[in-house]
């Protein structure tokens, strides 16, 4: 049995209702067998959850470890991500060593794995995780725009993100993918050694490299949409003349550079705010390293 | 050419894009034409939409010809309903007879046509849209609880609903949805004498009865979902037995009813607050009078 504990963080975004909904399965589910002292579950944003939004002052999965200026201080998020440091963080009363925070996506992401930075320990996980699911991994780095994100602050934590699905709507085959990654977790926490054998000897990794936002008029009003022949293809490759966006009078705009890349997060409804259409991905192979494993551990 | 306007509303929920997207595409398309001066084009709630959401204080499309009380007076909606028919209801400046209010459901309902009571002119227009297209009709009638709905404060008037599609999401091909339909109403004002012609024998009508919300504990907290063997399923027929709900704990609630039904808006994101987890209809065929045309195009 794992020693360390793992932390479940749902609804961190307060309208993706079904990763919530999936955690108090998996809650119940593992109730009474001796896996449930190996979890720890927390609604991340209630005061969102309740109102039916994203968030209420700034995005929850932007503010952590951010730094409090008289700006901010106020913002119930900000004080919401050091609520949950205090109380799962490191030698905190519920301490935690891994975090796995469940969203779902308005983008055709399919089950997804999204991890920030290149730390071993979560390496580790989403190489399992990949192995047993072939799930694909989103690796975000090198994004000074968009940082704080909660499973950083935690020694290893990744992201499961799921989509497409509408904000606030309740989708029991949603949720049942939830349930089937958290079912895997409670798995693995019984029988780690011999989860870590299963160790592959890549993974197959799409590294952020930039995001493009939708084309713009002078008053900074969206004119064009992702293009329908790009819409939905989250994942898929896009190279050089391929359609991009299509424009209010019919025109469709190709994707230009001549490096091919891999966008996610195609048209994510919640990412208009933050002037983002789509992400553009590099694929890399990384190799697995055995040391993965005892960083894993050691976490 | 007809003469009498038809107004076309947009972003009566903020958060539903596609509509504005649409209707801005067929003003431009038909801008130099002379169709142009056949329609009227107004965004319903503008301060909605800059903020994302459904509505500010109260569903816009629930506050037509809403008795104004000292409680709701000051409520945005209120007001703005009030503005909409001042500027394009009976003897406004830019009086408009008929009203097209364009809408997305993040259920599984495809393009659809939602009437709200037995008024003869609505019959018409969408008993050539149906003849044309094959698009379902939803009846809504005798339902105390949903009422002061935008088109029923025209003479003549219907809800285009597309989806599914998530709220704040651009999707280039509902927005399409929404085009074909404009386009045919711009060909139908050119030459409505013509399309009169084609007033099918009967319409097939879905008849709301009732809505049902989702089980919820004692607390009120919904806790069961729609099952997966019926999300998605809009328009088709539920009967005795069948699955409707799925339980936190894995158990199915069945339809107990008798009376065969037709759910609309399953599961609908934006129903969940008015604790209606779909509506069920009866299946009517309506056969179709050769006098709503003079009712129609005197309206």
């Amino acid at each position: 049995m794992i020693e360390k504990k793992i932390l479940i963080v749902s609804g961190t975004h307060g309208n993706e209702l079904n990763p919530i909904w999936a955690a108090d399965e998996f809650k119940n589910l593992i109730n009474s067998s001796i896996k449930s002292k190996s979890f720890e579950f927390i609604l991340g944003n209630p005061k969102a959850y309740k109102e039916g939004l994203r968030y209420i002052d700034v995005d929850l999965n932007r503010s952590f470890n951010v730094k409090k200026t008289h700006f901010n201080k106020s913002f119930y998020e900000i004080n919401r991500s050091e609520f949950l440091i205090k109380e799962y963080g490191f030698k905190a009363p519920r301490s935690c060593s891994i975090a796995i925070d469940l969203h779902t996506t308005t983008s055709c992401m399919g089950t997804s794995i999204v991890v920030y930075g290149r730390r071993q320990s979560d390496f580790c996980l989403a190489a399992i995780l990949q192995s047993k699911f072939g799930l694909p991994i989103y690796l975000h780095e090198k994004d000074d725009l968009q940082t704080g994100f909660l499973v950083e602050a935690w020694p290893c934590g990744l992201v499961i993100e799921i989509g497409p699905v509408a904000q606030n709507y309740f989708d029991p085959d949603i949720a049942e993918r939830f349930l089937v990654i958290l079912e895997f977790l409670g798995d693995l926490v019984s029988d780690l050694e011999n989860y870590m054998n299963y160790l592959p000897s890549d993974i197959d990794v799409f590294v952020h490299q930039n995001s493009i936002d939708y084309p713009r008029n002078d008053n900074l009003e969206i004119n064009a949409l992702i293009h329908p022949l790009r819409i939905n293809q989250d994942w898929r490759r896009i190279q050089e003349g391929d359609p991009l966006f299509l424009t209010k009078d019919n025109k469709t705009l190709i994707y230009k550079s001549k490096e091919e890349r891999y966008p996610v997060f195609i048209g994510e409804a919640a990412y208009i705010e933050k002037n983002i259409a789509m992400s553009l991905t590099k694929r890399e192979l990384i190799r697995c390293e055995k040391e993965w494993i005892n960083i894993f551990l050691n976490c």
